[in-house]
């Protein structure tokens, strides 16, 4: 799937943007960079900066939208759009990812983003199939370049199963466990008169229950043993 | 949900990433950023960083992780891990934030981010509840600050029901005008020399099934009549 993407900067003038876009991209395992007529300066600077790294270095440099999307089968452009009429089907990242990532699949595709300050010009919209809308608040829609980069190849690897996956749990200590615990805790209570007659009974009931909601492990009800023992003792023995 | 999540930079060094981090919570309308142990000079200048506005305005700066989680009910940690050894439960983000989210429907959570060279220590990772980990490849884990923040708060704004959302679809042309451009192209083909007996008949029927798999609009449709008019004019009146 990733190596059939290429992603597209078109006309990017940070060079901070540039190595951003390239980061995010080894963070997600994509590998085709590509740059369209972007300001010289900035292509310079960002295969230079510290830590570009090898993506950086086999970033294709193209001198129009049309050669840098020549191979892909699949054309997206990324819009935060508001400012304009759109002439193409607009689709919210999670929806138009998933098409996407079908076409990857399959073949070469590639994902345009436009210049940090003005987008997509018209001219390159007319090389795309559809837009990709991130769903950004209509109050503040335009984002960072880098940051737009980024959440679009998240979004890409990103797996639905994952969303209701059990993360392994830690085996809750044994009933045994606690109950000596439980007693530890009961004595030093007696022993400082938090526990009095005639209702301790109830409210021993109520810390009986409290210390089961923490479902602690058998290590952390070792750890509850040790200092409530060190407590008890030190009460024992004033002074 | 969004009124109710304290995002918590802890000890960050680069005031360009305290300004990405705020402008991704406006785009996605969280309004609290808190700022622990910044380096001051970081702070200042993401303060008064062009369009930082209102929400670097009312960040709040904190002295320590326990001040500044204080109010949270819940507090949920992120690393890249993979350096150091993890006591607490790890959850990937598709998972993490789907938790993280039914806790903000109910009432204050903080979600902590570690400076950029070295991510939360294991003291500010005593104050979580549990942690998160965006999916990055194992080769090339941690990621860019803003990046990280805002690929986090975009998973809590996601809407998986957008996934499957169908965009409006055009229209497509009725096919009576379909025909019409159709007897237009053949005229043009036949005039051309393009189609010719015996061979016509199949071909025509090929013809008139790619045609049917572009399903043009009303508006296309007649587009390509114009230009086939056009064109058959000029094949009737050369020179």
């Amino acid at each position: 799937m990733q190596e059939n993407l290429r992603v597209v900067l078109v006309s990017p003038r940070n060079p901070l943007n540039i190595g951003a876009a390239a980061r995010a991209m080894s963070n997600f395992g994509f590998e085709h960079l590509r740059v369209v007529n972007a300001y010289e300066v900035a292509f310079r600077e960002a295969r230079s900066a510290v830590g570009a790294g090898a993506l950086m270095a086999t970033a294709g440099e193209f001198g129009s939208v049309a050669a840098a999307v020549a191979d892909a089968g699949l054309v997206v452009g990324t819009t935060s759009i508001g400012h304009r009429q759109l002439q193409h089907p607009l689709r919210r990242l999670e929806h138009g990812a998933r098409l996407l990532k079908e076409h990857l699949a399959r073949g070469p595709a590639a994902l345009l983003f436009g210049s940090e300050k003005f987008g997509l010009s018209n001219d390159d919209l007319s090389h795309c199939h559809w837009l990709i809308r991130i769903p950004t608040r209509e109050a503040h829609g335009s984002m960072n370049l880098g940051q737009s980069v980024s959440i679009c190849l998240y979004e890409l690897i990103r797996e639905s199963a994952a969303e209701l996956r059990r993360p392994k749990a830690v085996a809750p200590a044994a009933a045994g466990e606690i109950n000596r615990f439980e007693d530890l805790l009961f004595e030093a209570l007696e022993v400082s008169g938090y526990l009095k007659e005639p209702t301790s009974e109830s409210a021993r009931r109520k810390i009986r229950r409290m210390i089961r909601r923490l479902r602690a492990s058998s290590h952390e009800v070792e750890l509850w043993q040790g200092m409530m023992r060190q407590i008890l003792w030190k009460m024992n023995n004033p002074g």
